[in-house]
This record gives C-alpha cells, structure tokens and sequence, in this order.
C-alpha cells in the first residue's frame, strides 16, 4: 500500500517524496533533478521578486517537463524600527567590529513582502504547486492561483494550524514537526507550542481531509516509513538535499554538515527574527541570552546578513546562519537524483521488513 | 515481523510495549493490569525507601506471575541551599499566600538519595527489569543487580548517551523524545538537545547493539508502528495510562488530561528543578520567566510540593505537577489492560495498512 496514492496523484510525482524549498540553498538544477528523478523539486523564493521568479521559473521549465514547487513565505516586512535597529546594532557591534565591518544604520530588506507582484508572476508562470510558510495568501490570491491551475500547500506545527489552513483552501498539508531545519511555519510569530513529528503528524492527519506531508527530522527510509505509519501521505526532506552537489550552499555551510551530528542544532530568533533551526554555531550560541531582543521578522535578518558575508568571506562558519534539522547526523553527499532514488529504495525496504 | 524478537525475548513478556513508570501516578494495579495483559508493568518508585519497595513489590508479586519493571531515578539530593531556598520562598510566597500556606523554611525531601538501601532491597526482590533515569548506578550495583536475575534499562536522549549507557551495562535502551512527558532523561541537568524522536530513534538504533525502545509522544498503534520503521524494538507508553482507572492520579488531574489538546505542554524547570513535561497549567504559564532561578533537582519539588498538595485541597489544576506528552490529545479512559491489548490491535492494522 505505499505509497498512498491521494498526494502522488494530486502532484503528479511518481515517488511522494518532496524536496524541501530552501531559500537561499535551492537552485533550479536541484529542483529539477529531484523532479526528475520522480519527486517533487521545491525552489525557495522567499528572495525573488517577480523578475528573478520568472528568470528561475524558467531555468526550470528547460530542465525539466516534470511538476515542480514554488514556495513563499506569506509575509509582510515589520514597519520601520529604529530604535530596535539602534539597538541590536549596539548588540552586534562587537561581531561587526571583529570582521571590520562598519556599522549598519540601514538593514537590507531581505525578504520582500509577498504581493501583488508576486502573485502576477505566478499567475503568468502557472506553476503545477504553490506552496506556502507562516499561512497563506489572501483569498482572491488563492483562488486565483486555483484557477490558474496550480495545486496549493503550507505548513502546520499544530492541528489548529493545520484546520485553519484547509479551510482557506490548501490542498495538501505540510506537518512541520519540531525536529526540522530552517524556519518554524507556526501562522504567527512565537506561538510555537514545540510539537514533534510523531505526535504531531497523526494530530494532522485527524484533523483535516487533505493529504497530509510529514516534515521534519526525516533523512532516510526509517523516517518515510514511519511518516506513512504516522498518517502521512509523503514526506517533504531538506537537510538531506543540503549535501547534493546542486544545492546552493557555500563550502563552509557544506562543510559543517558533515559534522552536524557533533554541532548539533538549535532555535533561534537571533538570526532572522523568526525561530528557526539551525546548525549551533558561535553566534548562535553567544546570542543565545538575547533571544528576546530579536527585531520583527525579516528585519533582524537584514542586521545579520552583512555578519554572515563577511563571516563567509573571512573563511568562518562561525557566523554564517547554516539551516538545518535534527536529522544532520544522516546527511550524506550524492547526487539528488541519486539520493531521490535511494530514499524510494530504502523506504520499500523498511516496509517490507515491518 | 511485527513484533521484533530482541526485546520481547529478553524482557520474557508477550507484546512489546511498557507502560512508563511516573513516580506518584502509578501503582501496583496498573502494574499488574499492563503485565497480565502481556505488555511490561512498571512502578515509579523514585519517592520509595527499601521498606515501600518492598510493599509495593510485594503487592505486585501477588496480583501477576509475569515479568514486571521498578523504576529509579539515579541521583543524590543536593548540598543544602538556604539562600537559594530563601530566595525561591520569596518568589513563591504570593502562590503560598493566596493558597494560605505559611512560608516554607526548610522544603522536605521528595525524592530520597538512589544509594545502597535501594540496591539492597533491590538485590532481594529480585525484580526481573530495573529500569533507570538519569544514567546508570555505579558499576559494583549494576554487576550486583545482573547476578542476580534483574534486567537493566535506562534512558537516552542523544546517541552519546546511548553510547554512554550500553556500555555501563545497559540491556536495553529507550530513546526517550523530546514529546515526552515527565522528566527529560538527560544524563546531566541542563544538557538536553531537545531530539524529537523521528531524529532520534534511528540515531540511538545505529549507535548500539542492545535493543532500543522508543518513547515520547506514542499515544496509539500509528505511533508504535511508527517506532518500528525508525529502528526501535519496542515503545514505552505513559501519558495514555494516566487516563485508566488503574494509574494513581487525583481526579483534578485525571480532568485536566482530556482537556490535554487545549491546554497544550510545555517543558520547564520550575517543578522539580529537572526539565519536565507538563500541562501548560497556571504555575508553569507564571513562573516561565524564572526558569533560571530553580533549584538543583529535587530541592525545588519540595518547595513547590506544598502548593500541588494545597491547590489539589482546593479543588484547583492551577498549580498541580501535571506530566503528560505531546500526544495527550489522544488519551482515552479505558482500563489498562484493555488499552494495551487495544494498543496490540492498532499496530496490527496499521503495520498491515503499510
């Protein structure tokens, strides 16, 4: 009975098997060779406006006839906080002092907002899936996007999160489990009740119809198999994907992966503003005690991404904000396709054992 | 394959899943009910001297001829603490006044040292599992306890420690998640890396040889069959017993349980001076913003003691220790026996859904 046939058939994938979109690590050849190989390749667009979606769309499209995923983060950036600025930039002055930066008085906005414009592009590029973090668009937004014909996704922590979000007309439902790397996708900032993927996931799979994506601490069979078991109709994988040879990521973020398993991951809001998990380096740990001093979502981001290029240039990962999951001890480097294929094999496996 | 044989075999007992030992909530009945079911019993007997082992024990032995589990925590009490207790009395005195308590000068002693008058009664019951949190007793007590006949467990929350305690001689090993309820089983206090079980498992199941049993967050056959695809040969169950008629819990907790998926859980330190899992209650909503002043394990409990005895009096939840796991949404009142043969039936028919 594996796999489920509700999620394979509502994306058009063989295998029910997403590569999570990452934004910042994600490139059009790691979504197409994932696409390629039978699951579902995810870009993060949380950068894009709607010209750079267009171009990237495109670089797709040429690699690939298969379905792929867009996905957004459903935001608005924080009204101007300059005192909060002020502030954190006396916080980050020592960090900026020691990579002989001078200190920001503006921050870069690093997410723009999702709006109109974005969703024109999308409209234009109809991609087969949309899929959303912390929410989901307006409602005209999401009908639209319907009509245009692309099959709609978001993330839940919780049942609730999960209701809310079928009821404003997902198609499938991403369970986002503590364990998981990169940004939580709780609706609002600082609700996160903290729940893991094996209480979570049959607390989904209860509470709404659609198909529901495990996501979180998942990076081999063991972990698909047990999202099946759990109620899920297919898994959606990052960390894992970090590895491959297409994602984006620098050689320091690479690197460190391999010693993940000894770094071990941690939240924080220090870095963008939102909690997020990543690999525990310096400045996460050092800005441990100033979680609460974090700006609005992006903008604290827009304070620490000088630190992370220059940290990046100087040859540190000391600085660098390095997403990734509780799974880290099990990444390994192969191609995407390669690792696509083995997941599927490895899956059949633990099942057949069971 | 369902079950594994490893577990089943050394254990001596039919299905493979332990009801958890929680000191203060389970008692001699359930024990029996769970082990006469064919599923292991198991007594939390960290508040116990040698002479209630024995009782209780005792009582145990004369309600089931099957294999049953007593539970420790390894620690010692310690050193005295008067300006930290003064300072924690002064931070507690508004929930002493308003449940008008008399200030406490000199907080009791919850839980006794784990020390030789528990190995000594241990070593003539002959119990045929022990099963420890915390670590592991000294190496003379677990040689001690193996001649004589006792099966050894303890508790793991990262693949170091697992590591760590089948080496100290452990025959088995939970992998207890960061969903669990109760006390994190943490080696060291303030240590824990907070692994959901989905990443767990399968790291604790490749770093050691001994079986592993997976805990935190299983509340029903998905849960369970889950922990079999992530590598474990077994599960421990707690938060799921509290809802039988068998486990010790005052009725104001017993309510508070099935309203378990509002209420949510949240870990804190401010109970017992030791991470636990609980209800998100009033007590653990207030003292959030004092976690840091706790003090050392168990010198807390028995400054907050006497607000759970007085708020129980009262008729309150507001500031009872009220453990549970992530998955308590799914608790149903059933007598214990009949839950882990429902337990049994579940994970049957998911495993064969798969």
């Amino acid at each position: 009975m594996w796999p489920r046939k509700d999620l394979i058939e509502l994306l058009g994938i063989a295998h029910p098997i997403i590569q999570a979109p990452m934004a910042g690590s994600t490139t059009p050849a790691i979504v197409a060779a994932v696409s390629n190989a039978g699951g579902l390749g995810s870009l993060g667009c949380a950068r894009d406006t709607g010209q750079s979606l267009r171009e990237r769309a495109g670089e797709i499209r040429r690699a690939t006839n298969k379905p792929y995923n867009l996905n957004f983060f459903v935001h608005k950036n924080p009204p101007p906080d300059p005192d909060g600025v002020a502030r954190m930039a006396r916080r980050l002055k020592p960090y900026y002092d020691e990579l002989g930066l001078s200190e920001a008085s503006e921050p870069k906005q690093i997410y723009p907002d999702f709006d109109d414009s974005i969703v024109d592009a999308l409209l234009e590029l109809r991609p087969p899936i949309v899929s959303f973090h912390y929410g989901m668009p307006d409602a005209d937004a999401v009908a639209a996007l319907k009509k245009a014909g692309s099959v709609i996704i978001s993330s839940a922590t919780t049942a609730e999160e999960a209701r809310w979000l079928e009821d404003a007309g997902a198609d499938a439902i991403i369970a986002q489990g503590y364990e998981a790397g990169g940004h939580r996708g709780t609706r609002e900032p600082n609700t996160d009740t903290g729940l893991g993927g094996i209480a979570l996931i049959p607390q989904v799979a209860d509470a709404v119809k659609v198909p529901v994506i495990a996501a979180g601490g998942i990076a081999d069979g063991r972990g698909i198999a047990a999202a099946f078991a759990l109620g899920a109709s297919g898994v959606q994988i990052g960390t894992a994907f970090l590895s491959t040879p297409e994602s984006g990521i620098n050689p320091l973020y690479r690197n460190a992966l391999l010693r993940g398993a000894d770094m071990g991951t941690a939240l924080t809001r220090t870095i963008s503003g939102r909690m997020a998990r990543g690999l525990r380096n310096r400045f996460i740990e050092e800005m441990r005690a100033y979680e609460d001093e974090s700006l609005a979502f992006p903008l604290q981001y827009g304070l620490t991404g000088p630190l992370q290029v220059a940290s990046a240039k100087k040859g540190s990962d000391e600085m660098l904000a390095m997403w990734a999951g509780q799974a880290v001890a099990f990444n390994r480097a192969m191609p995407a396709g390669e690792l696509l294929e083995t997941l599927v094999e490895e899956t059949r496996a633990v099942l057949a054992g069971l």
